[in-house]
């Protein structure tokens, strides 16, 4: 626990933000960030990281799924290691710092230990994951999935939008898709998974908080629900005896509001709504909505799909109309080990800094790498909360206080912390 | 006022549902019923109208507007007429009874006169119009107004999906565009104007009742409202601070319908609402719909749409967002004659039917023919209130009663009762 004479210099914010957007020029469209995994593009970033990651005194490679992989050893060779990182990949039409930043920041942490010729009682692995977003082939995590010995290979027969399966992308990539399973490392290899990311929510901003301490991955529930009431003609058919699916559908988004708004660290989202036959003199016959509830615990978000699902049978039941409700979508939340969030807190107090504790409501690949270790986030502050777009923004000071954070929280890192819950 | 010896046949029933059968063979599409103003169709049905008109004892021809016009005289010529009929446009997929069976019901009353030898103190003119859904040319009631004198003769230049001008389209049938003016009657040659029409609503079949007296044709007001909110992850963002636009549309789709079951004969409908960007992880950022009140008066209709509007920007002031509200139609209600309702609820009780008055709220012929004269609606019951669609069904029945009824109206309508209040 010694966070002495080690410091970051003056040029590491611009040194981050240079190399951020280095990796944002890696892109399949001249007009916009959009990089998928196994492309040429996620070649090239990987060589850029492995670059990198080589400068910070890593020994580094492109593991079996493509992810770029650097090990920076502690005292002696062979130690557990410390993993951090984040995702290289982008959705289309993607913000620069959503993923990148976690994998940057990590590098320049090690960088800072290699210039000053510290070693510690462990050893330090960065990753960037080839696939968090999903995009190619519409399955999330790849690459952390594999990483935590979790890959479904049954996915390899997915194909992209061109019909090129994932087992091909891989070969022409360079990879032999049979070696997958050995991109898993073993739990006793691994102390914890540690994130940095942006918050991709509005939270820190509204506060005036550079960074924050997540405690936990919402899980999510969604539901697809159908409502089918009579259409007719607006103006001949009295109001009583109408069965108005939008109306009925109005009153569930309501209900979803209501619900929502009842308990800290739940949220809950129409974000779609469709009304047939749709026209201005007739009646809704049909309404379709989506309903996306996540919270911090899984209990509260039981609570709530639970409430919203009796709301909406209750209101289609009173005004006679057919429900239709699917449940389509169930994720567990993913809490983040509180010896971490312990150790994440100490090093941003430490930095001078309000600790904010706060959920994720989006998901990462700390998810999947939960299943080989603990794990824990801090979250980077990002202007108006704005994520997959273009004009996703955070600040150059706010990106250099997420590495001192980072860099302190890895100095003082102590590991006994888990064996000492663990022995509880 | 003696409705003694004449009878209507038991072939009435049949008669008027064969000829209805007849005008709807007369289809733009082999599949559907489509019957257009000028197309081809439209003239097999005029043919088809004066044909039945003929053999009726009318004097009849194609008028300079298109629409097919009879006239049975009084005990001399040239005496003021009661103008009966409804239009033989259809819409797209339509059903067989909107509009057909006013003009097949008129000619059937005036034929049993013939067939009695009878001649009343005024004129009968019974009218096909040849445009009240404004299908073609995207302006309705194109018919009637020629003969309420209300034509707007720049629509002549209107142009249908295949970029005829409505000019053109009269050339083609035979008629001369300049002569379209001299469609117009005068006051002076004209007693009333009575229609019957199917209800196209569900009030007379949820009471039992075959017929009903039209008091009024509903005004109608559209808004199209806009509300612009900020998008933002489903998961990330607090329920507090959300910008939600589809959460105050849906607030404000709960207003329309609480306002509007306030009040009888008022009707309140959004019947079209979008959301974007419309993804299930996505809070809406922006929500458009529609608005549409109808009352069978004015007074009310003015008042739900004041409190609505009032309603939609209190919601969105609380929340914080940007609303932008157009008016974009606004047609007053048509009040039925007083007289005139009072002489068809007379010759439906007569009926031994069970009085029902009650307000039209979709558009008719009558609207345009209020310009010229007073105008009463006669309403026979259809399955279900459905319209503007295949299924749309009356019964054999129903359709015997409905020219029962006119026929009676017919024989005793005394057109001094409008002079009588007239002198008030």
């Amino acid at each position: 626990m010694d966070s002495g004479a080690l410091t970051l210099g003056p040029n590491l914010g611009p040194e981050i933000m240079s190399q951020i957007d280095l990796l944002a020029a890696c892109s399949e469209s001249a007009e916009c960030l959009t990089r998928s995994y196994l492309t040429d593009q996620h070649a090239r970033a990987n060589d850029l990281v492995l670059g990198w990651m080589g400068k910070a005194g890593m020994d580094c490679g492109v593991d079996p799924v493509g992810n770029a992989l650097g090990r920076y050893e502690g005292r002696r060779p062979g130690l557990p290691a410390l993993i951090l990182g984040s995702h290289l990949d982008t959705v289309r039409d993607a913000g620069k710092y959503d993923g990148m930043l976690g994998v940057v920041t990590a590098i320049a942490c090690v960088k800072a230990l290699k210039d000053a010729g510290e070693r510690l009682d462990f050893a330090i692995e960065v990753v960037g994951f080839g696939d968090e977003e999903g995009v190619r082939f519409q399955s999330t995590l790849l690459g952390s999935r594999a990483l935590a010995g979790t890959f479904d290979m049954s996915l390899l027969d997915k194909r992209d939008v061109d019909g090129m399966t994932m087992a091909q992308a891989m070969r022409d990539f360079g990879l032999d898709p049979a070696r997958v399973p050995q991109a898993a490392k073993r739990p006793d290899q691994v102390l914890a998974y540690v994130e940095l990311h942006i918050e991709q929510g509005p939270v820190l901003e509204a506060e005036s908080l550079p960074l924050g301490a997540v405690t936990s991955i919402a899980g999510a529930t969604r539901l697809e629900v159908a409502i089918s009431g009579t259409s007719g003609h607006a103006g001949t058919v009295p109001m009583v005896g109408r069965k108005d699916a939008l109306a009925a559908a109005a009153e569930a988004v309501m209900a979803v509001e209501t619900i929502c708004c009842g308990a800290d660290e739940l949220v809950g989202t129409v974000g779609r709504l469709e009304v047939a036959p749709g026209a201005v003199n007739v009646i809704p016959g049909e309404a379709r909505f989506s309903v996306d509830i996540r919270a911090a615990e899984d209990m509260p978000r039981h609570r709530a799909v639970n409430a919203v699902i009796g709301e909406i049978r209750e209101i289609c039941a009173r005004r006679g109309l057919t429900l239709e409700l699917e449940r389509n979508h169930e994720s567990p939340s993913c809490p983040c080990a509180p010896w971490l969030i312990e150790q994440i807190a100490r090093a941003i107090a430490a930095e001078g800094i309000a600790l904010r504790r706060l959920p994720s409501g989006a998901g990462h690949d700390a998810m999947a790498m939960a299943a080989l270790c603990d794990v824990g986030m801090l979250f980077v502050r990002c202007a108006g909360g704005i994520s997959h777009n273009p004009a996703e923004a955070i600040t150059m000071e706010d990106a250099a206080s997420g590495a001192r954070a980072l860099l302190r929280f890895i100095r003082d890192f102590e590991p006994e912390a888990r064996r000492a819950v663990a022995a509880l």
